[in-house]
C-alpha cells in the first residue's frame, strides 16, 4: 500500500524512525565486517545516535544521518559529495533524491572503487 | 606567512590536522553550554573521531566532519544543506569555499533563528 503520511504530507514519524535506524544498523553490518578485513589502522566505523561515521584513512570520512524534520538519511561522501535520500516505501529501499539510486548501491559501488575489491550491496 | 603546502600543492597535512582538530574542540567547547541550556531532552552534542553531531530534535541534526584527503571541514546543516570549509591559514579561521563566510559566523546565524535566540559566536 502507499506510505502513510502524516497532516503536513510527511511520512509518518514512527514509521520513518523505524525504517530509518533498520537501514542504519543494516548498514553497520554490513560495513562492519568490510571494515575489519581491510586491517588498516586508520579505517575505523562508528554507529552513534543515528549517525554513522566510516572513516577510511587517506580515502577519507563518509558520514551516513538521519535527518528527522524533511524524513531523510543525508550522506556525506568523501568521492561524490552530499546527497539526500528518500523511504522508497514499496520497496524498502532508501533512494537518492536526484537518481533514484539506492543508498546501498551507491555505497556499494564508491567502496569497490576505493578498496579495488568488489564489494556486493548487503542481501536482502 | 604563507601556508605550509605539501608536494601536491595542499595545505600541509599534520598543519590541517592541528587547526582541524582545534577547531573541533572550540566549536564543542561553544556549541555544549548552548545546548544544556535549552535543557531539551531530544538535544544532543557529540564529538567522536572528528565528527561532531549536534542533534536539536525537530530542528533536525548538524554533522561537522574532517575530511582530510581535500583538507576541508565539511559542514551539513538542516536549515542551509552541505557546505564545505578551508582554512584560511592567515586569519585562523574556517571559510566556506562558497562565500567565505566563517564556519562559527555561520552556525551562529543559523542557531539564533532555530533557537529564538541570540547565540553570538564563540570569542577569540
Amino acid at each position: 500500500g502507499p506510505p502513510p503520511l502524516d497532516a503536513e504530507g510527511l511520512l509518518d514519524e514512527h514509521v520513518y524512525h523505524e525504517a530509518a535506524d533498520a537501514q542504519m544498523d543494516r548498514l553497520h553490518d554490513w560495513l562492519e565486517p568490510i571494515c575489519e578485513a581491510e586491517e588498516e589502522e586508520d579505517f575505523d566505523l562508528e554507529l552513534s545516535m543515528g549517525v554513522l561515521t566510516l572513516k577510511l584513512g587517506r580515502h577519507g570520512t563518509y558520514v551516513i544521518n538521519k535527518q528527522a524534520p524533511n524524513r531523510q538519511i543525508w550522506f556525506s561522501s568523501p568521492l561524490s559529495g552530499p546527497g539526500r535520500y528518500n523511504l522508497d516505501y514499496a520497496g524498502g529501499l532508501w533512494r537518492s533524491n536526484r537518481d533514484t539510486r539506492s543508498l546501498e548501491g551507491v555505497l556499494s559501488a564508491e567502496l569497490s572503487k576505493m578498496l579495488g575489491r568488489p564489494i556486493p550491496p548487503p542481501v536482502s
